[in-house]
């Protein structure tokens, strides 16, 4: 069973909105394991829609449409989908009393508008919309292809999709499932991993491999279809094997766990704690760190340390280095690490110094220098890198790698 | 002039990245008057990706597509774009020498499936990639028709648009532009700030107000189309100050401005310097300030203090005062704040103690609850707020009021 969706609305096309419905209809149907295999965005213009709502039931079994139902004049998706299917639109007085019911809770008296939203196509199965007065519907049509139309508002589509719809085509996609799960990867270029893995990518099967780059990590998605749970599974692990075994290192966790997440993890079972010094991060590492709820556990506090003075009398940076070598430096690097370890009396210190640009580079430390120290009681790990991109890319990289460094000496 | 947008990467069909591509393409287009009418995802297939391009072409003058230009072997938009427009692809040596010189730069050994970058179709316009290695191009047609092709990644793809892409479509569409301008709101709720302006959204004509609630922030959105620039923004200018005349104190600024930019400016502009404490918000607030390049001028650094030892060793907070009414309470953001001011010898001290949860909140102090306190040489000034949402959106929203709080100070 293949599907298409169709988002409609003007200001999709214009901008103004993030299209999130897509995102969401495409994650659902995934999980069914129906293969989406294109969406459109088409604005509120019934000539444009008929013939998107055409193209798409004449290549797919399913079609999904998503907005455009509610009670305005460019409101087009229902009378476009009659007109399209050839189906009348038939008031439904089951529908139509919800809509007045819910006008009535609210004490608004109910403009005539709205009474246009108990009409459906003849035929169609009705979704009453709990959070909105638009109702959705199924539609079969002679040729054994659906239509579904949804309402655009999120927050009405959402709840109506997962009570509605998702049992609906539970029943029809004939129980096939597609899972899939992305292994996160730090420390290497997406060429570098590429590199090392560029065969399994070429799979040809039931489970496939998918790689993708984002600043400072690399995903590499497994996603395999099957008749059961298990055997989807057992695809999955087979391949993920193969990858973790040429991988090492640099894979740090899956699907939703963050490099946050598996380090805080890492201290809390190794009952260390951490304190941290950030210079051109600004705070993002600590920022980081305490997105995790319980991290207080582990997590101590950091100095922020903009200015030289904030390094020396809040770090004990000696004023004497910072001239000597700068304040980006491998030695200001580890001096801001043990700083902060012994003003907050943890068992590690991790600091991070450099240049985030796009102001502030020289010849012999250009933007992007950044230095990463790592102190502990028994001593001190200092790494010098080069990272590329704007300021944001910069300090998100920045902060992986001081991240990443702690989970790699904490995994020793 | 009309245009169609191609976004190609199964990730988006299965629901795994957010299509924010799109939207800044429709932004974009929309601003230089040219009508977007169609949004096309398909995935890394070349059959799929070449009828798209086909029926794109068929339909519109100008075809964008965005996304798999990268150097694996599921990245397919070149090959697929040459072999759809009838074009060799031939190696440009300026574009391969640029990609060369930026692993050079980083010190990596160039794996040979970056040189397939240098390829580009026959009698296509560079588009040189600043922020990653695939280049973007421009191709003209023979019917002439415009094809462009941009890189996936919005940190590559937007700059690129910005320079290479927009000056060339502002030569080629001329005629009727839309302008619009998003006047950002902070420190009060969608409800209150609609009840102010509800008669201005619901203006008809040539200039129209959309309003949109985010955590910590309402926008209004002012959309004019005219004939000329100064036409347009002539009704945008009338409609804003009709606005800014309703909301006062709660407008801090437009479009690409962001608090923590104004905060900034406003510090420069009183030679004032800033240090920060936080506790709950654990580096967002120095994270946010420091997003701004030349923060350095005013920011001179932050403690985080997630432990009472960091509260009392690293800002001074007397532990009697911390025992007697606990970390989230005023007297400890008031004494943060002052402490922070010291240590720092700033002119200001702004500081952030609460419960962001989900964990840690008592009846007399629920989730949410936060503390906000100023400090500077004459006084401090306190808040109480409780905020609503996850772990995320409490420290995101605390970190707005926090920033909203100094703006607030400064401006008096």
């Amino acid at each position: 069973m293949n599907a298409e969706v169709i988002a409609i609305g003007t200001e999709l096309l214009l901008g103004f909105v993030v299209n999130t419905n897509t995102t969401s209809l495409g994650r659902m149907l995934a999980r069914l394991g129906i293969d989406c295999t294109r969406q459109v965005t088409v604005g509120d213009n019934p000539a444009r829609l008929s013939e998107a709502i055409q193209t798409a039931l004449g290549r797919a079994d399913l079609v999904i449409t998503c907005g455009g139902l509610g009670p305005t004049v460019d409101d087009v998706t229902l009378e476009t989908i009659g007109r399209a299917t050839g189906r009348r639109l038939i008031l439904n007085r089951p529908i139509l009393r919800g809509i007045e019911a819910r006008f009535k809770r609210q004490k608004i008296r109910m403009p005539a508008s709205n009474r246009r939203q108990g009409l459906l196509p003849e035929g169609a199965v009705p979704f009453p919309n709990q959070l909105g007065t638009a109702p959705g519907f199924l539609l079969r049509l002679k040729n054994s292809k659906i239509l579904v139309a949804l309402p655009g508002p999120p927050a009405e589509m959402l709840p109506m999709v997962e009570q509605h719809l998702v049992p609906r085509l539970k029943k029809l996609s004939g129980g096939r499932i597609l899972r899939s799960r992305t292994l996160k990867l730090t420390g290497a270029t997406e060429s570098e991993v590429d590199a090392k893995v560029r065969d399994l990518l070429a799979l040809e099967g039931a489970a496939t491999v998918g790689i993708y780059a984002h600043p400072g990590q690399v995903d590499l998605r497994i996603t395999a279809s099957g008749g059961s749970e298990r055997e989807v599974k057992r695809q999955i692990a087979t391949v993920e094997r193969r990858i973790l075994a040429r991988v090492r290192g640099l894979f740090y966790g899956a699907d939703e766990e963050t490099l946050e997440g598996v380090v805080g993890q890492l201290l809390k079972k190794n009952r260390k704690t951490l304190a941290v010094a950030e210079s051109c991060t600004g705070g993002l590492v600590s920022e980081r760190i305490t997105r995790v709820s319980g991290s207080s556990a582990y997590f101590l506090g950091s100095v922020v340390s903009y200015s030289n003075e904030i390094k020396s009398i809040g770090l004990s940076v000696p004023p004497l280095l910072l001239r000597r070598h700068g304040a980006v430096s491998p030695q200001i690097a580890g001096a801001m690490a043990e700083g902060t370890r012994r003003l907050a009396g943890s068992d590690f210190g991790l600091a991070v110094t450099g240049i985030a640009g796009p102001t502030g580079g020289s010849k012999a430390k250009p933007v992007g220098l950044v230095y990463i120290a790592l102190n502990w009681a028994g001593g001190t790990r200092i790494t010098e890198s080069l990272f590329s991109g704007n300021r944001a890319i910069i300090r998100f990289k920045a902060s992986q790698a001081a991240l990443n460094l702690l989970r790699l000496h904490l995994l020793k």
